[in-house]
């Protein structure tokens, strides 16, 4: 199967103060998986085969609740070939 | 399990004159699933459990690239409550 | 200027009893501004000059803020052609 | 006026191999515009005023067709808070 790019920004309904420490909690279980990763200000773009990424996409939305939040809205975005998307092809030139 | 909402855009790297087509593709595989959904006017919305409707995304990206796209870029999001949330619930004051 | 649409969901931090009144007061709006517009599940999509509809979208933010939310995250596409695009071309063949 | 974030994912209708350049050119002209900005592998995100971001995000719609697509998806995302939200409060823990 090929790599493709998978982005998550989790909206938790919490308290304001709260929601830092939840997504903080979202970011904490995708670096216990091994993906490749990276964390931006609007969003955590994570690499790997579609149907590993998007278990990664559900579990983080039962996270969200079990830390407390009473509802969740989460926005994916997916980029996908068959022969394969990387992160580096789109961000390396623009890393110093 | 409860309900959610997922709401799918499926922009498939095609001929312009091809990207409707493709995009009815999806919605006639969504209608064969069963699952309730509504078509709008940037996406797609359909409520059932988590797992079935990330499953129908996923499928979805194959679809597309059965259907000649050379890639996919995909916009989800996900309406998750624990006690579970209805489409009706947010559309149907609305609907005359 | 050309037709184009632009969907916008806002994400209102607020106690979750609050997050339906104050989209409906967004929605209030968007309705007072005349432009076409169909209420989704999870999001709102208006027909109009690009300008116009950011406007709409800039203002949006300002009244969840006013209505209480202490943040706002919101999520706004847009579909975008020289030639104009209408909601109608897009959603015709399934509304029965 | 306060600072929010407004992250950019330009999708153009071009042909495959014409999409990163298309890309570039929206960063190069995000760029010129002195803005703070970060390019991620899904979406480029900006800090500034609301009005002036959103400013940017109609020209690179224009900046698209003038490059030669003819169509383009754009998905934004705003996070908008009356005292003012950084990059780095979100980002700055996560870069080593």
């Amino acid at each position: 199967m090929s790599l493709c790019n998978v982005s998550l920004q989790v909206i938790p309904t919490v308290m304001e103060d709260r929601i830092y420490p939840v997504v903080d909690k979202v970011i904490e279980y995708i670096e216990s998986t091994g993906v490749k990763y990276e964390v931006g200000a609007m969003e955590t773009t994570m690499e790997g085969e579609l149907e590993e990424l998007l278990e990664i996409v559900k579990r983080a939305q039962e996270i969200c609740t079990e830390e407390g939040a009473s509802r969740v809205v989460s926005m994916v975005k997916i980029d996908y070939k068959k022969e394969g998307v990387t992160m580096d092809e789109k961000i390396k030139k623009y890393r110093k």
